[in-house]
């Protein structure tokens, strides 16, 4: 147990419910402090840490973590990829620790964890160190070890986070990969300083955005009995919405007890949809954009085999898709960067509901701790 | 859909009561088979068909299959890094094509499919091929399109797959799998010719090894009506059991319409924990080795909770663990290499056996398609 060094009044629960949901509304705050240690806002430009190591010679990066942290870590592997053009693996610290995983020599091993001391993580960690890797860590607790441990440490700022259920920190670790993401990609020569002032541009309207989703609330305060009768539930997205789906289901399972899985959309015609009946319902995480259109001829699978479908979309997806769903939930159009972030709000708030009309205790879940510091 | 060429006698099913139960059996034989293809038995050495290419130049692997395909390309990502050393990325092949992946030049780029026609996995070899990859492919249907469009063909000798839920396929994948990564590893001088005897020597003992596995058949129908009433079990693995868990997760829900999910045994405290309770059957997939003690623990944690487990292991690990589970079930010891093969015979019996007491339709399971030929 680490000393969170909060004061009391961060540590209230104030005018909500429970921790959880009082987390869940934080987010536009806690998302634009932590971007304010990593952007400028007047330049446009990201500034990351003083770093001893020269990022632009980093030709490969190794990503572990565990849980709604290595969600965060999928979602920063696309970001990566596309912007600095940096090939990323990716594993559970659990399965990286025991395969004598191939370590680039030279490379940049991240970790992302909100309590900096998760077990399996930490020794990954320091098997990565013992071999010669760059180590950054992102991390909720400064004081943490894996802070110490750390070759470069990159904070979120979410404050303290009481509810077992991960939420705030999960947004602001995107928001610090993001801004790694970019600077990565201009120390490689990949963006123009005029895509990084846009970049930049887009991250700022993050707490905003992240404003206009939870305005949904009541709405899906309004839908979440219809979710929870059911046992079971499919969690659907393509592409970094798939990251979003894996960890929407997360926290269904965690705090509402259903058993929500969640596939990648393309992946649910080779077996998932054997399951598929009236009493699984059918959440699927889809801005409008590219792929859009080949979630929608998933969305007919589904429909065509008697499944109910809750569609998270932008105005512009629930008006080409939304008719003939159980439910919907409207989002803020935004870039498609900054979506990951957005779009957990829905999944956390459903989550939050819906636990609420089962009645369970949302911030002490059964079964789970919040720092899993055994392996 | 391709003509299959199949004689009429290959298509019937016996004495069995579906083709699946049958093709199940098959496995020693058609495993057998496609080893024939890829062993010299006396030489005790792997021999690949020709290739017009330098594979001991290739420094990098990207494997993209769908569903039971891409279990199988999980397993051997664990084999081509452990013998090759060379680092491998896995994708979905409906996420592959969306997500613009770096491709290392010269790279090779390794399809799997049964029928050799999946619509995203085509769609992605396409992809890889303009991109200026070496496109290697394992295929049952020889005469598919990704078997033409290949630089290296690697057929599995698996006969017709007539039951939807892939078995023979699968497991004459991995035999293919393996004896490409000893061969690769050889190429790379990281294999002795002694090292590459000892492989030879364990995959030659795979066929047997599954006719051990196919012997507790009658002890798995016994414990299946423990599991047919289930609406949700787990399914744990470590390493190169992570993917059989999915795999085993994947046939529970194809044939039996049981919600299985596949989990890292690690993972499970990181959310999953939360759904434990008697009605959740966790079955767990460990043979004994290094990795057992962890699993033993993890199994500690779902007890604990109140849990049920299906303990799958050799008789040394049933006798260390096997002690207060709901049922077990007793593999031979085999060497860790072909523990993949071996292991996917009791995780295909329980579906099957699972879906009979249910009354499912085995052969050709709801909403599924044999071959996904749509995207």
């Amino acid at each position: 147990v680490v000393a969170s060094g909060a004061s009391a009044a961060a540590i209230e629960k104030g005018t909500f419910q429970h921790f959880m949901q009082k987390e869940i509304f934080e987010q536009p705050t806690v998302v634009a402090q932590t971007l304010r240690s990593y952007l400028r806002p007047l330049e446009r430009q990201v500034a990351l840490p003083q770093m001893d190591f020269d990022i632009s010679r980093i030709e490969r990066v190794t990503i572990v973590a565990c849980g709604t942290s290595y969600y965060a870590g999928m979602v920063a592997k696309y970001w990566f990829e596309s912007f600095a053009r940096v090939p990323v693996d990716i594993d559970f610290a659990s399965e990286f620790r025991y395969r004598d995983p191939i370590l680039p020599p030279g490379g940049l091993a991240l970790f992302i964890s909100q309590s900096g001391e998760t077990a399996d993580t930490l020794a990954a960690l320091r098997h990565c160190k013992a071999n010669g890797q760059t180590i950054a860590v992102v991390v909720n607790v400064p004081t943490s070890t894996m802070a110490r441990e750390a070759d470069l440490l990159l904070p979120t700022h979410a404050g303290p986070e009481i509810g077992v259920a991960s939420t705030k920190a999960f947004t602001c670790q995107l928001a610090v990969l993001a801004a790694l993401a970019a600077h990565f990609a201009v120390k490689k020569g990949r963006l123009s300083a005029e895509q990084e002032a846009e970049i930049v541009a887009h991250l700022l309207e993050a707490p905003a955005c992240l404003n206009a989703a939870l305005d949904h609330d009541a709405e899906i305060r309004a839908m979440a009995p219809l979710i929870a009768p059911a046992r079971d539930v499919l969690y659907l997205g393509r592409g970094q919405d798939f990251p979003l789906a894996l960890e929407g289901a997360l926290k269904l399972k965690e705090i509402s007890y259903i058993h929500a899985e969640g596939y990648a959309s393309g992946e649910m015609k080779h077996g998932p949809i054997a399951l598929i009946d009236e009493a699984v319902p059918v959440i699927v995480i889809a801005p409008s954009g590219p792929l859009f259109e080949k979630t929608v001829s998933n969305m007919q699978e589904v429909r065509a085999r008697g499944g109910k479908i809750v569609l998270i979309s932008d105005a512009e997806g629930l008006a080409e898709a939304g008719v003939g769903c159980l439910a919907t939930i409207e989002m803020p159009k935004v870039h498609p960067l900054i979506a990951p972030l957005v779009y957990a709000v829905p999944v956390q708030l459903l989550a939050y509901h819906v636990a609420c009309v089962k009645g369970t205790d949302v911030d002490q879940p059964r079964n789970l701790a919040k720092s899993v510091t055994v392996e």
